[in-house]
């Protein structure tokens, strides 16, 4: 970390600051400038209040060289780490299918669709219950039902099953779930996080519309700080100028986050880009990429499924795409 | 609302969308082009699900015409709204002023703050119990323990509180306290919302980081579905490309929101800009804008304030800037 | 085209406008809503001066329905287009790749990385002599002479040459050159675009930085509407909030690109994330997208390189690049 | 300057890195810690070209301390500079009002508005000859003819005028305008800075649609470098992903420039916004911002302006606007 010193700092408050830093083990290097008089610090400064030191009235400006976030560093834990889901090994070296319906719908449409994914490959299946819609006028989930649903399409196929939360308040009702996804709107809510970070569930956090890598790593500390390692990431598109796709898919993320973190990292097409006609070009690319896996959204019946049939892809189609995905794996792997 | 059908619709699916429409009491106009068939629709089209109709495959795009916010919207609603915090009214025409520290630290700093920026011409106390952090190992307010403090100065000085609700589980700590903050990073947090719009109580709900205006008002809308009419909306700033300033302050936020909109809107300069130098002209600015009140962050010490010093003014400055503001408005009334 | 007109349009101004509009073939379907009444534009819009309509004071809005880009629309034009760059067909189903040294230094450099790319694969040299550097200070290129050495590559290798124009005024000088390149900070120098459009000579257009789907569409058509069909699209990211990477590669470019117009589109993996380490996987992601081409930088010697080392690939690298990603075009075209 | 070396840097180029900085006057101060070598960069590094050391590869990454810029830096330059344009000074603590039309269209159009903002207190008369535009189907302007009205309008009014230049070939016709805009769409078109860097007119720097403020204060670099000390920037909107206004009008931006640099700055709340409803209360913010002038497009017939009229001011409301504004500045100076 490199504090940057106003000119002409009061002597009395520099003395402050080095002693509080000596206190947290920190050495202290300066170096004096024509203009500036920079502090090096070195130690671990994961432990250093970045604000604080801010705040001082001494202080210029702050420019971090460690990264801030510490559990989910990879320098700190240089081996891959592999998140267990049910029976499914993510992070492995193995490519994940995550797929299902947007909505729950109906027991018959999300055991059907269960069982056709899995036919196709798919591992873990996904289903919304709880569903944030920026419109209180549009279909909001089955809720409660959902999950009961779900779970009833997890005994059927075997699969292990993955779903939304949107509030503490729902965390019972996901007792027999597999797999909890903190959704794009929600990677900053930091007391459902901290809540998270008290149970041994793998947590799917997807990345925020308007997130850096950086704010999203410390947004994985707060659940792995309480205590739960297991977390995977979810690349799902940010917020830009262009509105021709319904937001920007930064697949970018994937070997940022490889390179940043030992965690694994999937991508969702579906939700990023907002037309179906993208989904198959998007999850290729992601594939090669190096994702650690994809989630995909399936419906038997996209033009008449309750949100997000634009984003979805009918069985046949996600059958074809799975067996293009083998093969890209197969030449990656080569 | 205008529907644009792809090329060659299936004739039962078209009539199965019309047959629709019309038990909504929508009235269809249809226009058919060279290369498109479109599809007028007039009547009370806030009822219509937009994303249900994007999932017909029959359908290519939708374009809305009226904005899809209902009780928000300035045209069912042509009077200005105006919310009363305590005794204090926001949208009357007059200009409030929110001011106290980012945290509550001591009983006496809150105290002594209180009793200062009253004596400037505030009329609302804020004061920040609940902190969202972007570390988790950054300070996380004094919680519980800072509503306390935060309901002692509100006694002492008379002026109604302001803080920020972080988790549904935390509204019943919220019963004496006059105005609820939401904040930009729940803007989104729809169970939140819902729960709050079955209060009476008046809510600052900032715009988040990477919302649209559009977005804002329906989450707006949210609270007022559920029979709560007392709303505030709060521009803080957006996330763009430019990261010398902590977000852009976009203060075209007040003149468009009070044209789409009758509620009030007031400008919190100290967050967006994260630089103490800056909040000064930007409250001028938001005032000559036409805002109808400022939430600005005063400390009695910002060196040690334990968050977000940089951005808070000393009771001083506070002073000098409540002066000039008042002199903007006289102009402005002139 | 879809008008919005404001409550109580005078009729004589609608008149005026049903007018004109008739007088461009253009037919009219009016439809009342409760609140506004609308006109459905149907026929060869692309004629129409939107900003015109809009300025109109009866007209509160217009919407687009048919893309305003006319020569570049895949709708007026369905087959791909191909694309001559010497004797490379671009845009014909093969995967062509593009690669050199960002900026030329000196005969001998150029030279070896010509003949180096071309036994990996390569089919076209690229390589900078004008230089666009966002300080004064920083190298500008060899300009002239850059161009002259890389015409001397071009000789030895047998490979025909790719290099940015910078100003109007170059344009002689690039009379040797097979492929020019126009630059994300010109794609709107409509004077150059205008320029370009009166040669037949292919010109290589990459995506601006903060521009759109469309407005780059729109600049292609000022080099279309000159009369030069011979345009290569190339996306090389865009400008976003996160700023790990340089930039935000938007790889849902490729099949958008490909589902709205004829024209090829490439990708440019090393300007658009700024990191050595990344060029790989965004590489094979964009082939798995779909392109029709790839512009890699390649220098013997990245850490010496004048400008942009950091970007650049080795050749061994290079080599290895090439051959994954020919394994990766086997896979999708089985 | 602070340089972030890889682990275990290689010895020699280590020593040919200090060795070439020692050349350069640069002094360096090393500090090391658990997993970084960082070096301190002490004395005149503007000269130093930070992008060829981020190609070394033994470094990781670079951190600026000192602005990159120096000739428009306020560090070397804490007087305020004085641009004068005819005989108008802006930057002088006055506020100068430019207005005139978005587009030249005939001599009694741009005659008759100049002699009627004149009445209202501008004293700068804009008008645009060359116009981009998205379009190469919209209006592009009267060109040199535009030029010739323009400079009729100045004669008659004896105001001094303003208008765009698009590309280096149209300088001779600027030779008796008074002030030389650069659009936002130029802001990074090196070549046409350099060669207004070798005049001494006065410069109208727009900032670009996605550029940072140090890129702006570095494209300021490129004229000043040049030789040419008379630049005025203007703040004119950046691209975000709000799209309810065509732009975000940064306000922030002048008091961010004052702080960083000596060169005035006016703000162009026309363009930002797109919207006429807009301009008043933009204008006014600016006014109580800071800025030192406003740049505010006036048409005499909005309706029928052959571009941009949507952004436009009747005169009378131009009038009304102009005597706000001289109540606002009084209220300042007190």
């Amino acid at each position: 970390m490199i504090v940057i010193l106003k000119e002409n700092p009061a002597e009395e408050q520099l003395n402050d600051l080095t002693q509080w830093l000596k206190s947290l083990n920190i050495e202290i290097y300066k170096s004096e400038g024509l203009h500036k008089v920079i502090l090096g610090l070195i130690g671990d400064t994961t432990v250093v209040d970045v604000d604080l030191i801010k705040a001082l009235d001494i202080v210029e400006d702050v420019r971090l060289i460690q990264e801030p976030y510490k559990s989910a560093n990879r320098k700190f834990h240089p081996m891959d780490s592999i998140i267990q889901v049910g029976d499914v090994k993510i992070g492995d070296g193995s490519l994940q299918i995550i797929a299902g319906p947007c909505s729950i719908e109906t027991e018959a449409q999300i055991c059907s669709i269960a069982q056709s994914v899995k036919e196709s490959g798919a591992r873990i299946l996904r289903g919304g219950a709880f569903k944030p819609r920026t419109s209180p006028y549009s279909f909001q989930g089955l809720r409660n039902d959902g999950i009961k649903l779900l779970l009833k399409a997890k005994k059927a196929s075997g699969l292990p099953v993955v779903t939304e939360i949107m509030d503490l308040s729902q965390l019972e009702l996901f007792e027999d779930v597999d797999f909890i996804q903190v959704g794009a709107r929600n990677m900053q809510n930091f007391e459902l996080l901290k809540e998270l970070g008290r149970s041994q569930k793998p947590i799917l956090l997807k990345r925020g519309l308007a997130s850096t890598f950086r704010e999203w790593l410390m947004s994985v500390e707060y659940i792995m700080a309480g205590g739960n390692p297991n977390v995977v990431l979810c690349e799902r598109g940010i917020r830009t100028f262009e509105n021709y796709t319904r937001n920007t898919l930064d697949l970018s993320a994937v070997p940022v986050i490889k390179k940043l973190s030992h965690l694994p990292i999937i991508v969702d097409p579906s939700h990023a880009t907002g037309r179906s006609e993208l989904i198959v070009p998007m999850a290729l690319a992601a594939v090669a990429a190096g994702a650690d896996g994809l989630m995909i959204e399936v419906h038997n019946d996209p033009p008449h499924a309750l949100c997000d049939g634009p984003q979805s892809l009918l069985p046949s189609t996600f059958d074809k795409l799975m067996k293009k995905i083998q093969k890209i794996r197969v030449a990656l792997q080569d």
